[in-house]
């Protein structure tokens, strides 16, 4: 994996920050390197489906979004990226304190980049993979 | 397709009042029917990615909730229904005033159900379809 | 939708032919239109699983290959398609004495296409859905 | 992960002997482990779409079946796998001498176990891989 934009981090963080969902859930982006991405949310019980878990679309949102980023961490300058699409699978409940979703890139390429992203769940002493998500980012020029 | 439990409307109301993710992000039940539900969604700014545009996470988030609801709306009485995965597609930016996600049934079977959800956004004069969703749900006995 | 090349239907019979692995399993090209394709395959005991249903993996080679001229289909001319990735649910046991795969477009734009393809058996009286294809192809220039 | 069934990879190895589509290409099981399974498969020109790479639908089989034999090897005695979904990403042109699929469990579950297998091309001293698919495998009782 190659790193073609050296301000890739500060973009990064000032993309985040004009994600506004992510201020209205509580997420924060707390791993900016070349290739991978987490970001980090605490459990809040108005996030939460029918059982009080933290509902599937939002173990989504932030693995979609650790994913576009991770795959836009090796981009060329003036990239902009956007999320084709993903596929994820809920494993165990996503019960916990704090969620966290790592992004990885698989392959990147010029125009399509292939992303795999886990969310763990921590809380109580445990630390469990509560979804695993398998996507497609592509690279648009500005 | 076969109707098992009578009380399913009423159920469904209930389950999504219990989803407070819902409320967060001001999305409303607005056809609950055998085999298909819809959620509808008004574009608010805080719900955005960092173009404006909904998140994915969101779109995927009304698409989730009413996938998992039509599977339920089959289900005999005294089930409950869990999303076991899900393929998301972006078809458009997620450009709109209202967005509604449509969920049918494609196969209901007595553990899995497999549903497909379309999301529309509305605005402008406009109807364009800017996801598709294919899931898998399960059905568990309470 | 638009049709951007007038040989595309003598273009997809000449690729098919080129597919070895069609004529492999025995498959032909039923269907071509703009749009729309299908692929339909004689049950043949050496395609089977272990119970002796078609494999999943040839109902995903008929499914993917119907997906991918649909998407050509559309295509400028000098186009070249390729699968990105692709989900297929599998509904049901794949047995019948026949099986067709009809893949439409659901959006075609530039560079990706978005197809869904079902795969349907027939015999004894019935015809069933047996899998359903989402899939996501992208068009090179030759 | 934890081993139900003593005789685990006796059965594999009975089940792919029924598997004829794995005779008809020229598959073959190589690696029977709790929880992982390899199946390997060499380049034949009779396998191939229409620039003579490997068809997409044939990386799905090979994949597809180690995915199911990896479920299965966690399973309890008398058990029966069947594949429920799965989601390919076509990394790079199926190029190679020699193909492997390599399958590891991620999460198994009583009824439902989610399994990832990579596909490996290897040829002219390189190994890349080409494929990723993340499926679902349902548990039945015989």
């Amino acid at each position: 994996m190659q790193l073609r934009n050296p301000s890739f981090a500060a973009e990064i963080n000032e993309s985040f920050a004009k994600q506004t969902i992510m201020a209205l859930i509580g997420a924060e982006l707390t791993r900016v390197e070349p290739g991978l991405i987490e970001i980090t949310l605490p459990y809040r019980s108005d996030l939460a489906q029918q059982h009080g878990y933290l509902h599937a679309g939002i173990v989504t949102t932030i693995a979609d979004s650790a994913s576009g980023y991770a795959a836009y961490s090796l981009m060329p300058p003036n990239s902009e990226v956007l999320s084709v699409e993903f596929k994820v699978n809920l494993l165990r409940p996503a019960k916990g304190e704090m969620f966290s979703a790592v992004a990885e890139v698989v392959k990147s390429g010029k125009t399509l980049t292939v992303v795999r992203a886990d969310v763990f769940a921590t809380g109580e002493g445990r630390r469990d993979l509560v979804a695993t998500m398998l996507g497609t980012m592509i690279c648009l020029s500005k």
